[in-house]
């Protein structure tokens, strides 16, 4: 929780790139509620999963918008971004609050596991930040405006009272106006898995090459409490995510395997 | 479960790229118990996280070691290779089994979500393939000849018993000889925090860059139970891994908060 005799200050991050608009927005909007430090990746990161850049360094470049320093641009992940924002950049002072979005496209489902923006949330409550991740539900053109509220409403409650240790929250924004917003809902991360594609092309010099595309199955015959089937429903989608990945319903399980036999038969 | 009656199918894929050496052991040991096929990365993909590639296509090159046909190159990641693998590649058969390594350099604690080997075996576990990711906890000169063994032993015996839908095997070897191993341990994932530091150097042309180091803190303070401390005490250790990252027990706690509030104030 935050110190109230001073304004919080917000780390912001994405991965569409520090110059996407859903950035832009969501930057504008914490500027009511704090003190803002735009840290994010030069280029766009989607589907970069929790990325970091460990076999070449990272550059720093300050970047501006409209004539004013904006951010700091790295060219690295989304990852990369909140570490070097830490541990580097802003070293006099801890932020109160990560903030990673608004991503342009939905990060729900299994989608959560390949998410840039769900990857810097991660870094943040991993150094003990609460952190909030933000999506809105779209591949078409986007209306951010709805998003960076919510974002500004819900950033001052969870530095008000705060999150619990080791989670963040995962949000996503349906793509229709506020007045056709049906609630919010907390939810849980949907599993629908993919039925992916590759299309298999030629190219110009006559050799093969695939592109992935895919959609989700069977999001209909979701449980009704997950994230997918939220947005489904136009609600907004919160979802409490962590990065203790053990399945612990497995443990006892797997101890009442013989696993001495493994080890000394053939040996 | 395989079918007894024919040899199980074996999908073999890594991080450290397909001419690791790591992979090659791996392989020649899983070709003992059924029909391997290798998938795996051009180029060293480490700390990838569960990154896919969807904004360029992929290349597929037939990898040929000692004269002799080896496996299929991708010019992408570890999730990539099992994606285009599974929906591609191997569209006649399906695997039994996917089994991603041995990677050199363990991945415990925090790094399960950073890393590469571990994203494969998610991949297939999606996929309702058995999986199992293995490492050697080493980052010196490497003998893979244990977790070869090891790897062979536990996917034959995953092959008869199964394994729990959406969850996979994540197994680090310690880097010691057989003898003095002190068992094998079904562990959970340890949550030790890193202390990160990024070394600020000059180019010769003058320009900063910052390049990531960190180590993990406290280990000895973990709970006995975690993969680091198994590797600490020269156990095997072997943690069941899933990808829903619902923090279940935020959920009651977060539908107590009152959301109305938040959508309404400032309208």
């Amino acid at each position: 929780m935050q110190d109230n005799t001073k304004s919080p200050y917000i780390l912001v991050v994405n991965d569409d790139g520090i110059y996407a608009p859903g950035i832009a927005s969501l930057a504008e909007s914490m500027k009511k509620i704090g003190d803002v430090v735009v840290v994010a990746p030069l280029s766009e990161q989607s589907a970069v999963g929790h990325a970091i850049t460990l076999l070449s360094p990272l550059r720093v470049t300050k970047c501006s918008k409209n004539d004013e320093f904006f951010g700091y641009g790295v060219s690295g992940t989304p990852a990369d971004c909140v570490k070097i924002a830490y541990w580097a950049l802003l070293k006099e002072r801890e932020p109160d609050l990560v903030i990673s979005g608004i991503n342009h496209g939905s990060n729900t489902g299994i989608n959560v596991i390949y998410s840039g923006t769900a990857s810097a949330a991660t870094e943040g409550t991993i150094l003990g930040i609460p952190s909030i991740a933000i999506s809105l539900a779209t591949y078409d053109e986007p209306d951010f405006s709805l998003a960076a509220k919510f974002a500004r409403k819900l950033a001052a409650k969870v530095l008000a009272e705060g999150i619990r240790k080791g989670t963040y929250l995962n949000v996503n924004i349906p793509p229709i106006p506020e007045d056709r917003i049906e609630g919010i809902e907390i939810t849980r991360q949907g599993m629908a898995a993919y039925r992916e594609n590759f299309d298999i092309r030629v190219d110009p010099h006559k050799k093969t090459y695939y592109w992935l595309s895919g959609q989700k199955m069977n999001l209909k015959e979701e449980p009704p409490d997950t994230d997918d089937l939220a947005i489904l429903n136009n609600k907004i989608s919160i979802t409490p995510i962590h990065y203790d990945l053990t399945h612990y319903a497995s443990l006892s399980e797997l101890r009442s395997w013989n696993f001495d036999l493994i080890t000394n038969e053939n040996k």
